[in-house]
């Protein structure tokens, strides 16, 4: 392995079944199941595909990627100390070919990448409106990678929108509290939802993690409800689904 | 019971686990487990409310609320043929009193009910666009049952915003493949889908039914996405959830 240097509150952990290491720090937002879910859940294109990472935060979802594509995947990250995470968790994997890690907020993606280039685009955004809660975290880091103080719908899916190749996909993880607003704006900048798949904490509880993929000018009509994936059984231990995804398939 | 006369091709069936039995025939469109879904999924209102349930067909969806709720029930059948099975089985059920069964092209609604009069709607409407499949069932009844030839959402939710009061609910239930279209077509009508339910043949297949309860005037955002409801087990027996749907808790 790799010769990486860890700082004091840094340990590395492992991305589900991937093999992938990834280094974390409770000092910043870690990746979450959220980040799991999303990157196994669009197809994913082959070695001559690009992939794009918005909101990448430690790169999770990209590395996780990784593990099943050697498509190129460009990760966008505005929190500088969170993107250097990614940078070092990309050698400590040996992935530097496959990994462009940008260090930018998405506002300047198209100084760095082209428009129509991009044949998926990953992204797990803050969730939270800003006037939604008053109690912002007072760690500016979780406070960052939860609320849409530096970004926001609109702007995400405009970017998606430029990047993505017609008929590219946009995979999204998100809440379902807002799935109206989501699907709204994603069709407002031409990306159709496709393929939805809600995920409950339980059988018999509410969805609270959304999925979507997205195809850019997709024809309209004909959206599929994918299974429901349910995380916890009654006793709280996981369902078969997530131990395959976090353990692989016995 | 009450002595209700029957036609050769027709025969008794009970709705579930209500104790309410309804006159069906081969002939006609028979309910379906939509209706049932659709008849236990919103809360119903108290002695002293409105229901009305359009797109009625044979009665089913009013006719199983009948056995939870003392509320005035006014069913609207376009098919002269439905609607007097409807009545019939309300006279079966001892039921008159509580009913009214109007046999009526929906557009004529108003000339029946008043505006903002309603607590609740139940729509079981026909799923299919009439150009989505040249092969338009040659059995008239059927035909009209499954096929928007003589009403479309706009129609129903532009009906269902005059007929219910403030806060009145409105729920449908309907394909997912038209879900984007449903929720676009209610919310211009002031129609807040506000709980949503998909219903899934199998634990690992597509959703196949969509279950929605809006509310008039409601507030976006904040829609819930309650816990997947499941037919069939593998082995193709019904589900728990199901047995109990059909057969009362155990």
């Amino acid at each position: 392995m790799t010769n990486i240097e860890l700082r004091s509150d840094e340990r590395v952990d492992e991305i589900a079944a991937s093999g992938i290491q990834i280094i974390q720090s409770r000092e910043v937002f870690s990746f979450s199941i959220d980040a799991i879910l999303l990157a196994r859940f669009p197809q994913l294109p082959g070695a001559k595909g690009k992939i794009v990472d918005l909101c990448a935060g430690n790169g999770a979802v990209g590395l996780f990627a990784a593990s099943k594509t050697k498509a190129h995947i460009t990760s966008v990250e505005i929190q500088e100390r969170l993107a250097e995470m990614a940078q070092r968790s990309v050698a400590l994997n040996g992935l530097n070919e496959q990994f462009t890690i940008i260090n930018d907020d998405l506002k300047n993606s198209m100084e760095h990448l082209q428009d129509s280039s991009t044949d998926l685009i990953f992204c797990n955004p803050p969730y939270f409106k800003v006037d939604e809660d008053s109690h912002i975290n007072e760690n500016h880091h979780y406070t960052l990678a939860r609320h849409e103080l530096t970004t926001n719908l609109d702007e995400i899916f405009s970017l998606g929108k430029r990047l993505l190749k017609t008929n590219g996909h946009f995979a999204l993880v998100h809440r379902p509290e807002r799935f109206f607003e989501i699907i709204d704006t994603m069709r407002a900048h031409n990306l159709q939802p496709k393929w939805i798949q809600f995920v409950y904490p339980k059988a018999d509880q509410p969805a609270n993690i959304l999925l979507i993929d997205a195809i850019k000018d997709g024809k309209e009509g004909g959206e599929v409800f994918l299974p429901p994936l349910i995380i916890h059984e009654s006793d709280g231990s996981y369902t078969k689904d997530v131990d395959e995804i976090y353990y692989g398939e016995h």
